[in-house]
């Protein structure tokens, strides 16, 4: 193996394929980035045998030369070396070249390196995604559900579906959610692409939230692929691979109250902003807790309070408050992680008594799934 | 005490006195933030014994009130609550009033705090250094004095003197001399004003650290004070005092060879970027070893080895060497420090043989002791 590369090509495509890699791994050729190359292209991998992602660089694109090939071949190399040599070259080109007993020479101007690489035959296999039914979806609009939902996933492996989000596509529609049994996120788009087939998948959180740092606010399509218990995320030049969570997701529909009996119309900005500032003081306490009392001039009072260090209060104006008198307790994080899926717009929190969980949804939904946030409250009152 | 003040005065005054704070201080009360309030203005104070920083906001400056007083007096706030707390408040006014038992009430539109306080008049008196001479100095020169020499102190405390700066006053010269028995930077300027004192101090390098993060890079002066075994450094509205450490410092003219055997003429900032790129695997060693060899076409050769990931090996363009050929080893890390003294002007490496300490100066440097980084090779060779 032996091609000139551009080296800021190839260092876009490192970075890309090493969100994949963990130095944590209990197979130690995944600490290493495969590189093969052949007639069409250098071909970057990087895995941690749950996400893996795939980056090419093609030979020529747009009539300029970007990977000159003398032989072909592949390599593993150590991700940790090979990265922070490659960002640090000082032309603007890279000789790569395998000699023997995969020793690989990395050479740029006047600098030459060599490193000891590893048998690329012996780099596991990638998963088989072929033969699914591909969606498309536009990726500023992925971002967006994925960003919306993925931080209530459960963070303890206790129940291990539970660290996923469960997407359902039926119907043309694509609906995500997460909980992780104390709140809920659920996140409902239209697709574009005409499905017959229904899916119910559960992705891992962590999967959801690498693929959104590697992914740009574009408004292009990026296409998703079904199979053997993988989902593949295709870009123009990346491949993004998540294994699937097993087991079945809980029926959620039935955990959100459909009996309201008080509701508060706030702006989610000014809301946020009171919440986060209560949660200054309530972090001292254990489960952040925040409380919320209705008063007669259409304000909430929002406040916490800590022995130890003291307390906070704040009224804040709601646009409409109608039913009965509110007094609820509620974890400060998960309302101020609620509110942020809502961009700073109106929304509308259904509230169906103290120890029931409240819903909130933007102002005048005319899907009541479009965006959903439910958070169950604390007893404190 | 009560009264209003700007709250962006305030965050900015807060920032500044919070650097001198310590989380993990043995007296409790030097985890808060003095705030006194006189007819002249409002003073804050951090400290964590070694450092202490004063912060001064006046009533009113260029016509402009920035404080309202309605009554004197002073409290301490726990400073990790405080400032999260005035950082986030919602107008561009704060009013801070203290009711009984050092409770503490802050408030700002709707938002309203009470935090319990301390007696002020527990806190620590600071040092007193109003006795002393006084030096006037460029801001950005102080800067570039310290950057150039604190990064060679010790980081050990077996010498505890050594994890100091060495200011030495005196024929109008300032010199800095820091060291950590394997390396050694030193740099001298003249001061503008008279000074019939002779002065021999150390300055913890962790004071100097942090005072250099206060100061932005300005041309105007800072004014310095000696008096008490402390340093005062005054600005404008801000003071900021550090402890001496006490122990006299090691004569360190006599380390500094005077018998060159080769010369080398290099750019540090080529020379820099060579260093980088071989640290690269240098850096599983323990050393951190580089290896530099004159070749015969006037270049010399930069290489590391690390059995276990490769090696890599550049050549550099001098621009003249003299003398006896060399190849000598050293501490990479120590050498990109010394290197970045220099900011990427021409170079003059002298060396007095292999195992020899070799020393950096400025090209055509009019005063040897101007900028000078000596450092000893390692054994490998």
């Amino acid at each position: 193996m032996k091609f000139v590369i551009e080296r800021d090509r190839l260092v876009q495509a490192v970075n890309e394929v090493t969100r994949a890699i963990s130095a944590r791994t209990t197979i130690p050729i995944l600490t290493g980035i495969k590189i093969v190359v052949n007639d069409e292209g250098v071909t970057l991998t990087g895995s941690d045998s749950d996400i893996s992602i795939e980056a090419f660089i093609p030979l020529i694109e747009n009539d300029e030369v970007i990977v000159e090939v003398e032989s072909f071949g592949g390599i593993v190399l150590q991700s940790k070396y090979f990265g922070d040599i490659v960002r640090r070259l000082p032309e603007e080109n890279v000789e790569i070249e395998v000699t023997s007993n995969y020793q690989t020479n990395i050479s740029s101007g006047q600098a030459s390196f060599t490193l000891n690489g590893l048998d690329p035959m012996e780099y596991p296999k990638l998963p088989e995604v072929t033969d699914g039914k591909t969606i498309k979806i536009p990726i500023n609009v992925l971002k967006n559900i994925v960003r919306q939902t993925v931080f209530a996933v459960s963070a303890i492996e206790v129940r291990p579906v539970l660290t996923g989000v469960n997407w359902i596509i039926k119907e043309n529609k694509l609906s995500a959610v997460a909980t992780d049994s104390h709140r809920l996120a659920l996140r409902e788009i239209p697709l574009e692409t005409d499905i017959d087939e229904e899916y119910n998948i559960v992705i891992p959180g962590k999967s959801l939230s690498e693929l959104n740092k590697l992914l740009d606010d574009a408004s292009e399509s990026i296409e998703m692929t079904l199979a053997n218990n993988q989902i593949l995320f295709k870009l123009k030049d990346l491949l993004f691979y998540s294994r699937l969570l097993e087991g079945s997701y809980p029926d959620t529909s039935r955990l959100i109250p459909t009996d309201t009996k008080s509701e508060l119309v706030i702006n989610s900005k000014a809301f946020l902003q009171a919440i986060d500032r209560a949660s200054l003081l309530a972090r001292e306490n254990r489960n952040n807790v925040i409380k919320l009392m209705t008063l007669e001039n259409g304000q909430v009072e929002v406040s916490s309070n800590s022995p130890e260090v003291g307390n906070v209060s704040e009224n804040v104006f709601s646009q409409s408050f109608t039913g009965e008198e509110i007094k609820i307790s509620f974890n400060g994080k998960y309302m101020m992680d609620a509110l942020r899926a809502f961009e700073g717009d109106d929304i509308q929190i259904s509230f169906s008594g103290t120890m029931r969980p409240f819903v909130l949804r933007p102002k005048d939904a005319a899907n009541p799934n479009e965006i959903l946030q439910l958070i169950t409250p604390v007893r404190t009152y």
